[in-house]
């Protein structure tokens, strides 16, 4: 969690370019909600422009975004991070992911789309253990430690 | 919305058969639900065979779909297309989907799947825009336009 | 269903490793909750170190598994296979896939995170055909023949 599928144009991107949109992408979780870093997942499809159709076009300047999110869902933010009950959270996390592809996507000229799926936490596991519970001590320590480590169950969530 | 991932063998379609097929899908969003023809992506995904396993067995002759829905609830669909509200949607979109997969798949003496997942439309963006309300006049201006474009927020949804 | 997506490093499983692998996965739902074999699809995508990225790091030693359920929710499995309603299906459900995915990926000294989504089953078709009711004689029919056939809708689904 999270998981960033990203359909950009053949050759729309180098390495280095990659390396430098998944950085910006990891941060928003890191620096923004505590994750450990090595949650998070980013895939780059390299699609040719026969494969990419928008309306039914061949695009060669569009990205397409399919985004997971496992570990945090939208409705506990507010509690968490100290913000207000009806703070609109569609519109933060629009404009956190807008900001993200400004530099990458749309300042090349590269039009855009994306969207959030929210899967079942109960499900998901990484090398072989359940990760620690959301904002417990042992999530802490993961993402210190950047790497999936055991820990005892009863390690608990904090109010 | 919608998203069509298509896994399909490796070079079973040529350039020409995913704009066909491609336009086909698009049409089902913008005939059938008003919606902006840009609003429909379609990826090819050309898988080699033996990436691609139906039953543990590597197969050239499957095409797998699976389908994003975001900016229209199945559910609606009733009200909003003026449907008996007991109509059986689940057998509808089984016969929407198989007309358009008859051409392009079956006839082609392929076997497919596909599913239909909803995801959340709060988390849904496009151009950094939160596109317009569902049936909304702002949503038939994109649609004229076929692009995103500025809108204000206040336009308000039919009921 | 269910659709298995693996995200694994470019040249790491040679044809024969896809088969084996595949075959082991296909068991889970046909040995385990009697599943037509057909009903399992496994797409391997091979991804070059550099669209690769976790914590925003290439990384060539990770496999990334991303899972969509439709035949079987998790939540009717203890009354169907006569669990205990108290069963921690998570758990198993991670002892399941990390048996799975121990000589394939943890052996050859990867890491791995994997997620499971459930979508919904009535928006869900093979060739043409709502697949039949989950547990009812007409899918072990399926799964016997694996193939979709037609048969009649009045089929019940055993209490």
């Amino acid at each position: 969690m999270p998981l960033w599928q990203l359909f950009v144009p053949e050759d729309a991107y180098s390495p280095e370019d990659k390396i430098g949109f998944a950085e910006d992408i990891t941060k928003i979780y890191s620096e923004g909600v505590g994750l450990p870093r090595f949650y998070v997942s980013v895939i780059f499809h390299d699609v040719p422009k026969h494969s990419f159709l928008i309306g039914g076009e061949p695009r060669s300047e569009f990205v397409r975004v399919s985004i997971d999110h496992i570990a945090r869902r939208f409705e506990e933010l507010p509690e968490r991070l100290g913000l207000p009950q009806d703070v609109d959270l569609a519109g933060q996390w629009r404009d956190v992911c807008a900001a993200v592809l400004k530099p990458w996507v749309a300042d090349r000229g590269f039009n855009w789309e994306l969207h959030t799926d929210e899967t079942p936490i109960a499900y998901w596991y990484i090398d072989g253990l359940t990760p620690p519970p959301g904002w417990s001590e042992q999530e802490k320590t993961w993402a210190e430690e950047n790497r999936a480590t055991p820990y005892a169950a009863t390690d608990e969530v904090p109010a």
